[in-house]
């Protein structure tokens, strides 16, 4: 496993996908590897379900703004923080769960994400491209009641399988000093960032050939000005996640 | 890369470390590799803080409940979502950042998941072993207060890499029929989950030599009866995660 840093690195999300189902077998083998990721407690908070109708691909694919990728990919599932089989399992040992904490909600969360990640590099391994599909949430109550999900279900992020039909080039990060701190968080970053910002501003160019003129932060200011997704909160509670 | 399941599905996590500190371009290498993981819309929202001063160890090792492999471990790392970096590369360009919002929580939460799983698979290739730490959540202002952490950063978990001193057995998970579901949720994995009690009861028996005599569902009763750190809500609005 020497070459599995050239694995990682060689990441970048996949938009177009050669027409041909992933097969079941070959998902089912991705998700297992997921499964195999750290899990809070064994709490295994994990759902994914396998969108198969064209119909309701379609319906996300409109409500995430309209990406191909989710009607093309080999595979498209919904990866699904849950807490209802918690629930269910706490009952069949005659308990009762303690609902709507946020420390549920975080450890759930993470739980989805360090499975999906796990499942993500499995299916690179494995030579296919994925691409995850955070903007589900831009209509989550769709999302759960085209999917059946029950109370204490929440619809964390999408993720494309398939065979790439494309190869763009990977994106530059931030440098590792920026991202990893000795003992103390400290702030002295404001060089390396107007670096990287040059480096992000070249590959958008190279990228686009020059249509796209712009840096991390310019991207940064236009991600984070004015309230996004601000029905999550609301969204969350309706399902049982009160975050108290 | 054909061994990529192999390498996932051996995964457990190691508490007993040989004594010998991860050398300083390992562990960049590590994250480096962790910072290739997507990332929602490039936000890039994880910072890494090894903990090197023995008396913050011994500091976190404490409220974590004890937990020697933080003291032991090649490497102990805390893994922030941090949107105090998003503020500033907002403000460097000008803009200013909405902050509070839940939907920004879950981006920020996630993508640090992403990295360190992605940072976990990269140091189990190269035959570490690690263990994630969520009880840093026990006392998260103390954690924050030592490693001063400044608003819109908060600690997710702990991280411990190092050379496996113990070779425990890998956990067995649900089946992934419980897990992977077709086009809508559904809710008939009673049989399997009864199942799957018993290879966990097995599993415990022979792991204890058969002082442990627990299922999965009898765990999780006991996990999620009562109100797990109810401190999170409003430890994460101080930190300006106020969750609207």
């Amino acid at each position: 496993m020497e070459d599995i840093h050239g694995l990682l690195r060689s990441h970048r999300s996949i938009r177009k996908f050669y027409d041909e189902p992933l097969p079941d077998e070959t998902l089912v083998a991705i998700v297992r590897s997921g499964q195999s990721a750290a899990s809070s407690s064994n709490l295994q908070a994990t759902t994914v379900i396998r969108v198969r109708q064209p119909e309701t691909r379609a319906r996300i694919s409109e409500l995430a703004g309209g990406q191909q990728q989710i009607l093309t990919a080999g595979a498209f599932t919904v990866w699904c923080a849950d807490l209802h089989r918690t629930k269910l399992a706490c009952e069949m040992a005659g308990g009762t769960m303690t609902t709507g904490m946020t420390e549920q909600f975080i450890i759930a969360t993470v739980d989805v994400a360090l499975a999906a990640q796990n499942a993500v590099v499995a299916a690179e391994g494995m030579g296919y491209g994925i691409c995850y599909i955070g903007a589900i949430r831009n209509d989550p109550q769709t999302v759960a009641d085209l999917l059946e999900l029950p109370d204490h279900v929440y619809p964390v992020f999408g993720l494309c399988f398939g065979l790439p039909a494309q190869d763009p080039e990977v994106k530059p990060r931030l440098p590792v000093e920026v991202v990893l701190k000795d003992d103390v968080y400290c702030d002295d970053d404001i060089e390396l960032i107007r670096a990287y910002d040059e480096t992000l501003r070249d590959y958008y160019r190279t990228r686009t050939e020059g249509t796209k003129d712009s840096s991390w932060t310019e991207e940064m200011a236009r991600l984070v000005d004015g309230e996004r997704r601000p029905h999550m909160r609301e969204f969350l509670a309706r399902r049982g996640f009160e975050l108290r």
